[in-house]
């Protein structure tokens, strides 16, 4: 089991925004996810600043298995709108993401 | 059930020290946190940046049962010589917490 964990910036003006649409995310969006192997995804808020948090069995086939679904696609694109920037992102990287360096169940 | 968050900074010059550290954490501290009601915590690492992550009854409750026992008083003390200033934390606040926005099983 992978713990995968990364952040992202929403823009300022658009923090309400992001908080409203993930108070209605798509009931087929969340069996997607599911079928895809996510489990108990949190998305945390601080500012501008989000991190999220997942569980999975293999991230890459579960993003292989969203990438091209219609209702990912929307909610992407949705998303999309938005999405700050987040200047911490490396060359070549696709999120930024964080390692685990200790865990407790 | 709570899930909280908050991020904190290592120092740029202490990040493989406080990764090691993480690799031996006593099993008392683990059991005292368990005792105090704190489940499924992870730290995630990002250069010298750090997410921590944990679920728990009552938060509040957990850090008052931990402050005083010596297992934590060692731990906290060792910590503390590796721990950057976290520049985004607002007068006031103890750590920098994350609010929850959306969360999926």
């Amino acid at each position: 089991m992978q713990r995968i964990a990364f952040k992202m910036k929403v823009k300022p003006e658009k923090v309400e925004e992001y908080i409203e649409a993930h108070r209605h995310v798509p009931t087929n969006l969340i069996e997607l996810y599911r079928s895809a192997g996510i489990r108990n995804l949190t998305v945390f808020l601080r500012g501008s600043e989000l991190f999220l948090c997942l569980e999975c069995d293999d991230f890459r086939a579960a993003q292989n298995r969203l990438e091209n679904h219609p209702a990912e696609k929307r909610w992407q694109a949705q998303m999309a709108e938005l999405m700050g920037t987040d200047t911490d992102l490396q060359p070549g990287e696709e999120l930024a993401f964080f390692k685990e360096v200790f865990h407790m169940n």
